[in-house]
């Protein structure tokens, strides 16, 4: 690997993270079920952390990324933007450790993720997705009021934190004396991705990751054919609104190119029937963002007959009326 | 206790059931939301039969009895009246133990009750719930093949089996340490509540059970009051479609009234509510009638502050215009 400008993580900080968030975290379950096993000929084990505290993912990676924030800068507290879902981890957090929260938002973020972080105690500074630099928007509140920033995901913290997921993954399995053949994993900004990838290869080396994005935000996919970050087209236009990251991240791309190299893209239709077939066979609520691996897996993206088959179902925090309009289809 | 026409199953019998029902049922998750433990100022956890074969826990009972036709009668096949749940649970057993299923269903079923069951390969016999009496129906196919009786409710083997829902929920609190001091449990006919009891009590005798049924469904309650089985005015009307039959069973009710005692009836606002916050903040679908003993934690039906609480989410089949209804409110 070529030396890079920040740190990366590694398998050991996976294990560090996993001490500090055991307790707070939840131990979110790995769930099989048989329809789609037979659906898909495989047998399939979906991590749920729909059931995370906050309803995705991202509590481990802000908690893990919080809780190492040193005494004397605690008080001055975080800043965290976020389409939403690192939002609300960021909050949850933050409120655990006794710290303000300042959380930059698109002004045209679910209605469900905004009012959830407020919830959580957060206070939200909302900006124009279209016109304004969220990034620029933290630093000003950083410089201002002294807080630590917590970002979305390029920061080896962050991305250890939810690389507890590959572990638990690996560790699920290994009780029931199964290893993973293949893994489907969401990428955005490339947090969940480079961090589960790290978590699972430490424990079961052998399996084929691919990451999965929406259709026209498959920046990972082709930064991982062209060797270099290529970054998206739009920022807006796709159901996947946890899923709008640019570009890769300088910390998770050496890791994702490295260790998982390979993916598929899906489409809104493909997400919505994934959303759908959770609802009706696997009784999970599963944001769209949430669902592209298990749309990857619904649509025949790769043979998966007889193999142990892992996904994470990465979030859930959907409105009641996208969520209305997608299982009706 | 008073002579029983009918024998009654014993906290024995459920070990027996959990056996027969290993490595074929899955093992539900038990669900600790951190939400709900801050609202409630409790530590609640929730069997997700959500998650179980067919999406309901009638997996359990209908197995464990399938699985006890001898031999020499199976050919025949089975038969079953259900308004959705036990008739996909009797379906699937049949179906993995190589049995034809008939299914009695009434008319009004929800769609997607029937469509499920017929995608399990059962044949499905409508009739009229108002005009028409099912277990007549379910008679005549029996003395016509020859086909074995799979009651909903009112049998010991199929009491054994949902008990084996009390004895994982014990299990997997031992294992954290824990003991229940509180369980919820909904109440139709009984099956579920009488068996949960028995598995329950026989490792955590200190539990206090409440059982909980729709409003002017209150069968069990009034029962209770009485000492004698009492029957529901009516046969229609509740949102919880699952919760509707008109009176404690011969076999449940002894059970019932002995391990349990006591319970309250909510409104299907307060199910509705609950419906929702599943949705909202649990991240799982759960039907109407599945939703009961939430709804009756959530509806402050009884003083829960520092208590460890245990209930069912018991079924998630449920039609996506209604459950769209439900969270829009």
């Amino acid at each position: 690997m070529t030396a890079h400008a920040k740190p990366l993580p590694t398998a050991a900080d996976v294990d560090a993270a996993a001490v500090r968030i055991l307790g707070v975290a939840v131990r979110t379950p790995l769930i099989n079920n048989p329809a789609l096993d037979a659906h898909l000929s495989a047998r399939v084990f979906l991590k749920a952390e729909t059931l995370q505290r906050t309803g995705s993912f991202k509590f481990r990676g802000a908690y893990n990324k919080c809780s190492s924030i040193p005494a004397d800068k605690r008080a001055a507290g975080v800043v965290a933007y976020s389409s939403g879902n690192h939002a609300q981890g960021v909050a949850a957090a933050a409120k655990l450790l006794g710290m303000p929260a300042v959380i930059v938002m698109p002004s045209d973020a679910p209605v469900a993720k905004r009012r959830r972080t407020e919830a959580l105690g957060a206070e939200v500074v909302a900006y124009d997705r279209n016109t304004e630099d969220r990034a620029a928007i933290a630093e000003r509140i950083m410089a201002e009021r002294g807080a630590t920033l917590v970002p979305p995901y390029d920061d080896p913290l962050i991305v250890a934190g939810q690389g507890t997921i590959g572990r638990e993954i690996a560790e699920d399995l290994a009780a029931q004396g199964l290893k993973p053949d293949v893994l489907f994993i969401g990428a955005s900004g490339g947090g969940l991705a480079a961090g589960t990838a790290l978590g699972l290869k430490a424990r079961a080396p052998d399996v084929s990751i691919y990451t999965v994005e929406p259709d026209g935000f498959d920046d990972t996919l082709r930064s991982f054919k062209s060797g270099k970050r290529e970054t998206n087209a739009r920022m807006s236009g796709s159901i996947c609104d946890a899923l709008m990251s640019a570009t890769p991240g300088e910390v998770t791309f050496p890791i994702t190119s490295t260790l998982i190299g390979q993916g598929f893209s899906v489409t809104d239709a493909e997400v919505g029937a994934a959303v759908r077939y959770a609802f009706e066979e696997l009784k999970l609520v599963v944001e769209p963002g949430g669902a592209v691996g298990l749309a990857a897996m619904l649509a025949g993206k790769l043979d998966l007959t007889g193999k142990v088959v892992a996904g994470v179902l990465s979030g859930g925090n959907v409105d009641a009326a996208l969520f209305a309009t997608l299982i009706a289809a």
